[in-house]
């Protein structure tokens, strides 16, 4: 069987079973690890403190376009999505390993701008690039590994949502997409929308701070929205085997986006994808202390239940169940 | 200027040089960062030991060719040219994260032999493979980043070669380049001289265990022996601002190299490259203490001098200087 057959997801899945059962035989290497596949980053426990790490990989052609992005941007979202991995955990991040795979004409004025976007998150996020790769490679790809520490509470994770918990997200969904929409030529609007639009794609800003807030005030499960609102509450439903129920009225959609696509804003804002956000649970006082406190908005959006597993329930105004097909995004289904 | 006219050390100079100017305007990121980008992984003060980080990709066609490896092979070998940076800077590699940018047409029940060779590597050196990333591509790539950290002694740096050091290596030199020449189709011998051979290239054996041995004992300087015994002596002398002599008649070139290459043994051990043996270089006295504590086979190979900087000098039995272009693999340089 092809690996296109079956998807990222059926393979991640595959391969983590595997590694998974190898763990009985190296007992020791496998001690202080505390999560391992399958979640936003890897944690495990170092000598003094919670450890984590996660790597995300950017492919031209595949995640980006040359076309649509500067080298810039392209640097400065690199380093993000990674950022947003170790942010969604509650982490604090603080090495990269930068790896560049690039064909031999890529300009080194290019390379350098690449850089000049990297340390611009560097700077923001206060992140030290102390390493990497490069190799020759026929289209560009940037890999990085990023690694980080816990300052204060347990990591946010994935399996932790319970029945009953509340769902939130922060700021505003569906933006990111938006703005790739726009970039692939699906719209033609004003240029301070068209700028809004395409920043929040490619110039997100992880929520690392937030991340960190929640840790401590204690809540306990959360991810970053990366393949979509509804794919990555099916992640979260699937760690935490439980169900959840989303009010599609109340999801955060921006007036721009809204101006610019009208009834398109919403499955842009469920199935979209790359906004980079935090979707979290937590039972209802947490909640409250957390919408109470938090210094970035937050939106309750709907609930985790426990019916049938694994299940993504989308509700209309009146409360009518919504059907949709597609969750997300898979790299290799040859479907999409 | 395109990249591949810098090539790749050029362009890792001219990177490795702008990320160190941006540490000014983040001193606080920097704070614990004890070496960056230049050495053959990355340290850091933890919050109580020493951490390494390093990462290494191998991309199809570059670095391997699906018709003479096979996914376990490489799969072992992408963990392994790791694990070997990490046990050249005398440290104890713990976590990976395994990133494959992969064609759709792969079969799954390949990728399945690769997770196998790549067990079978962390089974054999305690290594536990905590996550990763998986996207689509033209061709295959495996992007391995791996931590660890330091049990004893400081760890083994590029930078600490000394004029008067003695200059040793662990095992044989130039088998590996050896394997590849015949996989390659340059000649046919026996069937028991072609395994071995083969097996040094595509099943290194990371010095590990010697590694941590010899930052216990009090070498300061090493380097794993992967782009070449000269060319790898020239990063030690260009980082620590030496000059280096070999005695190239003391080269450790195993019998079975010598039977099937005759005279084509020394240049293949000087330039092949993919050895992953140990380089390390320490005063007399310590030289002598290593050689006997040691468990595998070092050899003394030639001195670090105070000489014309950063120049490698080859001497034949006579002590006549032999002269020599190439010095290894750039990956971006057009003329190789």
């Amino acid at each position: 069987m092809k690996i296109n057959e079956i998807g990222e997801f059926g393979l991640i899945d595959l391969i983590a079973g595997k590694v998974k059962r190898s763990r009985k035989y190296q007992p020791a290497a496998w001690q202080g690890v505390k999560i391992g596949i399958g979640d936003d980053a890897a944690v495990w426990q170092g000598a003094d403190n919670i450890e984590l790490a996660t790597t995300d990989t950017l492919v031209q052609d595949v995640h980006f376009s040359l076309k649509t992005t500067t080298w810039e941007e392209l640097g400065w979202k690199s380093l993000a999505v990674n950022i947003s991995d170790i942010g969604a955990m509650g982490g604090v991040p603080k090495y990269a390993l930068v790896t560049l795979a690039l064909p031999g004409d890529v300009l080194v004025e290019d390379i350098v701008k690449l850089y000049d976007g990297m340390l611009k998150a560097c700077k923001k996020y206060q992140v030290a690039i102390v390493g990497g790769d490069m190799v020759t490679a026929t289209c560009t790809i940037i890999t990085v590994a990023l690694w980080g520490c816990l300052n204060s509470g347990d990591p946010l994770t994935r399996s932790a949502a319970r029945p009953g918990d509340k769902i939130a997200v922060t700021g505003f969904l569906g933006d990111s997409a938006g703005g790739l929409a726009l970039m692939t030529g699906d719209k033609i609007v004003d240029t301070s929308l068209t700028k809004y639009l395409r920043t929040a794609h490619l110039h997100p800003e992880p929520r690392v701070n937030e991340g960190q807030f929640l840790a401590r005030i204690g809540v306990k499960a959360a991810i970053d929205i990366s393949d979509g609102l509804v794919a990555d509450l099916g992640h979260v439903c699937q760690s935490s085997k439980v169900s959840a129920i989303i009010n599609t009225e109340k999801l955060p959609i921006s007036p721009r986006l809204k101006q610019v696509f009208g009834e398109r804003a919403l499955p842009l804002a469920l199935f979209g994808g790359e906004d980079y956000e935090l979707l979290f649970t937590a039972p209802a006082t947490v909640m409250e202390t957390v919408k109470k406190e938090s210094t970035c908005p937050i939106t309750v959006i709907g609930e985790i239940t426990s019916g049938k597993p694994e299940k993504v329930t989308l509700l209309d105004s009146r409360g009518k169940v919504l059907y949709w097909e597609r969750g997300g995004w898979d790299h290799f289904l040859s479907s999409h």
